[in-house]
């Protein structure tokens, strides 16, 4: 079956790994939809979370590789997992905005709890995390005004903590 | 000069491109902090985000290096312009929490104006996002409860649109 897939890799925080990591996906065509890695709050270990489209068997392969490497201390497929994630981006957004429309925009940026992160004359930057959908509704809103910049952060995800599940910021939000 | 690099980094969104940028800098021995990479509002272009510390000098090297790179549009590194930036991560964090800690959490989250993403009957999930001193004092706050997992979403970062700076969020926040 065709799908998106959530990957985490608990990985070495060690130069070369990233690279090996990326590699094993496009040896095998696989393009990476979005890649966010950082240092976790355990020394020298990074998490990962990697989006990439593709074929539920031939990923599952690819998963045994990453698992296999040196560097690697866990991989997990979110999406193949029965348990619920919480998935959320990053995105920083600069819109074209002179001072008549600029309380439109702040407006919808209101709408969808996001935050004013800078201003210029002619410009306004909007910061806004949420589900995909959210942004590229925020997207579809704001671009009659002029997207000059986009910067999406890649998707951050984990796995919720038991069955308990609350309804979280996006059942509320626009 | 030794100091931490921000790259910023337009790049065909293809197979196999992460791997090649990713493999300049380890290739020269230099280890990634943090990296998010997804796609833009302009079709097949994606835009990374790459925190590396290093040597001035050889940091422009590799830079050079990148730009020579087929599938890469444009690098630049923000820490050697004179630009202000609006630098911000994401992260997910799930502390333990039974229901006696839960409200002082809370507290801990709103301070931050954190969102609490999900909750459970001995844990509560916290989605904050900000500059990264922002984050460090909150996890320093949250550790004495029990960090159980922790997931950084690598830098996001961009150029502010003119001079006219307003004080974001960060300087209002704890």
């Amino acid at each position: 079956m065709m799908r998106r897939h959530i990957f985490y890799v608990l990985v070495e925080n060690r130069s070369g790994v990233l690279a090996r990591v990326a590699g094993l996906f496009s040896a095998r065509g696989f393009n990476i939809e979005s890649l966010s890695v950082a240092q976790t709050n355990r020394p020298r270990i990074s998490r990962m979370t990697i989006v990439v489209p593709g074929d539920d068997k031939i990923l599952d392969q690819v998963r045994k590789q990453l698992s296999k490497l040196v560097d690697v201390h866990e991989v997990r497929d979110f999406s193949m997992e029965a348990r619920d994630i919480v998935d959320r981006e990053l995105v920083l957004c600069k819109v074209k905005a002179d001072a008549k429309q600029r309380s439109e925009i702040i407006e919808i940026a209101n709408i969808f709890r996001a935050r004013i992160a800078d201003v210029s004359p002619d410009s306004i930057m909007i910061e806004v995390t949420g589900s995909e959908g959210k942004i590229e509704a925020m997207f579809k809103m704001l671009s009659p005004y002029g997207i000059l910049e986009a910067a999406r952060g890649g998707h951050v995800a984990m796995a919720r903590g038991m069955h308990n599940r609350v309804d979280d910021e996006e059942s509320n939000a626009a």
